[in-house]
């Protein structure tokens, strides 16, 4: 796990732009290898039994959602699934801040993917002044503590920071507004957070310096051309893996007894007429 | 609601293969238009406080899934979401058939699409016997009575069959044993239902006979093409529907302060070098 | 079960407190050999995996709460649990009315107690204002269908309304009031309630002739003596299952092998002094 | 807080049989009044909405259900509940440990009594076998750290440890056994653990070296006289917490506006003929 010193000689940020994007083609094929390793890790997990989490954090338009689709899409919904809460109830608000996050910690060969996280509470909650700055403290010197309880358990834990970019940011909004396919994805408080790019980076910083720790450390991804994004994520987090190459379970696909039947109704019942 | 009628009217069984697949830049198009639609509607639901519970049943590699997606993926996951019950646990094996699925029933505003439902009595467990033939009359007959309750209490309740041929459900099976990607799909239940294919079909007709009610009907769509058959059901679905348009809440989006910033960090911590 | 036939040439109301009361010690006695019978017919239940569901309703103060503990306090939590709903969340009053009380239906070989039921729609929610009498209406036309389902899935189902005269009522508002281990039991809602008798008792009678069926008829039982009303009570229920006298588990109860041994500890850690 | 010292010069194990047994009736009077102060310590917790979590511990028989029962008996639901585990399902054993317990921490104002709590990987499932002396090990490490995170988040943490001597502890098995109301009390496993009450108290003393610490100390109560051990334990827990007296709400309790009325029926139901 040389995240760290990778991360300290890495790219800088913003070089992404320079790099032509990967085109759609381009990212299809690759992708499609990345997801045969996925499978091939999932069938790791569930032969050894370990737990696998991993928070997606990033700006609003990141693409959190896009890379965690990538990896869902290609695993079965019993190995992999994707956890985004919606906002605490009123009586959850008074629990302990990590409670409803730990009951959707994964079992034995479980890939859980948090979209977002308990990192809400130096993030967004810090920034639009839904928590105090007491609590947002509280909960940085919690963290490293917490995270340690869970990677001691053998949880295996990874954190990727989704980075991008005001400009590319901008332009995604832009599209979010204009496209009625994408306009649910925004809400007034996206639009408010707008305006706040620097408090969002400057309350990002903070807790980058807070929870980078040796055992649970974050890893930076430059997201401003998304697909690259994606590739370089999920490469990484198998890199961080062994990769274990399990047979898959053989099975028998045997001749049909007889010629291949057509769905036919006994009853009056028919299918309604297709579209043209 | 003149499904039945359009149903006997409608188009014979395994004629989808007649007409020449829908393209796949065709059907992006389509499907968009449709998904303006689904918005609109969701909208419609949450404005009136209505409703909406949608199941998808049919055959394996009929489609399911993918019909699930196409909605679900142009809605925002607090409208819309899909509900896929894994296997009873012991102790629920023994509680009323409906009880967990009662669980998941919409609340105000909200979509659920049951991929696969309490069907699956008079289907997978009454063929491949994991009920006894006791267990599906008894369901057959409490069926209409328990829809008739969710009708009353004005859910809006469409329940969806989704044809196809078995020359059709063989060459997917083939697929998805030599697909990596998609192997995960297949169970070893699944190979074992091929050999079934009539079987599941004379449960299917007894199945509609007993549950085809005027106030919770059954609506058959060809999934021979299974872009055709997406666009088909949902086309059917919001024509049930009142296509009010309500208007969009409007979003300010006022010019940026000053020039959009890049993503910089503080610490020492930088992305990672993304793939090339 | 000749419980409406019993009922009709049964006691007039009230004529509990002509009876001297039942005193502690006798109750006592014969609760304790009521409750040596629940066992028997909680191993019944286990043995043939029939489930029992008993509602408790009637007034404030009736006694719901005492009847219940008389019940449970006699039986492993495993086997018999009291199911009291607090008030619905928001989002749950959209719901199916039935939906939040399903959940909590026994499983085989269980007993669950309601401390009051899906009956509230029909009783507070009716004479408090806090639903529509198009919703108690509709209520009420659903719950004859509904308890049928339960009912012809095998469901064990008894329904019992504890009946208290006003005075008595009074009398333990009063202690309530005056008691402050009993305060807590008060609400402002119960003391609106008081100037409600009779309303109450008009909701309640709409609520017998809607929903007193043959597959699902109603008990009333005599709460002005609250003991005597548990020991009916009790009676009653045991009266209508088999007394099928299943043997016990023989556990073994060996001699020890040595001396008993003193509660001893190896570190500086010691009992605290205990109250004189 | 100044259990640890108060233990050390507390009085000895096994002293309790020295005192006379409180008597019932005496037990009675006093338990009441701190039952009076358990409500205003529940009125306070309400006030400042801090939450309290007591974890209840002890050898099989030494009285953990009834104190828990004469602590929540005298308090609303919603104010104080008592959680009791069952066994972990299959798929919750291979989760984070901690896991399925962190689901019931009390929210603001609410008093949780855990019967029996994460302890038991170092008691039962240690001297039983059901986990391995690793997972033991890694437990006792874990815990002061986990206890940390929960009372730096403020949440009033106590621990108790009931103590019985084995002669009571043989006394009590041989009354469960014989009692057939107190029979569902006793398992196979109970009968297996009465040989290895030195084992027991070995795996106890670990337990308390590892887990006695500042921020969450044990206290140790001595339960041979159960009366007597039921109100030491009582009075320790108030003493540790303010005694800040809130007035209790007022409510208005008018004079009815007529007669007290008699439950009278309109329909043809009546209550059934009481026993004698």
């Amino acid at each position: 796990m040389a995240n760290g010193k990778n991360g300290k000689n890495g790219k800088k940020p913003g070089n992404g732009s320079d790099k032509s994007r990967v085109s759609r083609s381009d990212y299809q094929a690759r992708v499609e290898q990345l997801q045969v390793e996925l499978n091939q890790l999932a069938r790791w997990l569930q032969h050894t039994g370990k737990r696998l989490l991993v928070l997606i954090e990033g700006r609003d338009t990141a693409g959190k959602g896009g890379v965690i689709s990538a990896i869902t899409d290609a695993l079965a919904p019993r190995w992999c699934r994707a956890v985004a809460l919606s906002k605490p109830s009123e009586r959850e608000t008074t629990q302990w801040y990590f409670q409803r996050y730990v009951t959707h910690l994964p079992a034995a060969g479980e890939i859980v993917l948090f979209d977002r996280s308990w990192y809400n509470r130096a993030g967004v909650e810090a920034v639009m002044g839904y928590c105090t700055p007491e609590q947002t403290a509280s909960f940085l010197r919690q963290v490293p503590v917490f995270e340690q309880l869970l990677v001691d358990d053998g949880l295996l834990l990874f954190k990727y920071w989704l980075c991008v970019d005001q400009a590319l940011q901008e332009e995604r909004f832009a599209e979010r507004l204009s496209d009625p396919l994408k306009r649910w994805k925004l809400s007034p408080v996206d639009l408010q957070a707008r305006a706040r790019y620097q408090a969002y980076g400057e309350a990002r910083d903070r807790m980058l310096q807070a929870t980078h720790t040796p055992h649970a450390p974050w890893t930076l991804v430059d997201f401003n051309d998304q697909r690259r994004g994606r590739l370089t994520l999920i490469r990484h987090l198998l890199d961080q893996l062994p990769d274990t190459a399990l047979p898959e379970p053989q099975m028998e696909f045997p001749m049909l007894p007889g010629k291949p039947r057509r769905e036919r109704f006994a009853g009056p019942l028919r299918p309604i007429r297709s579209v043209a």
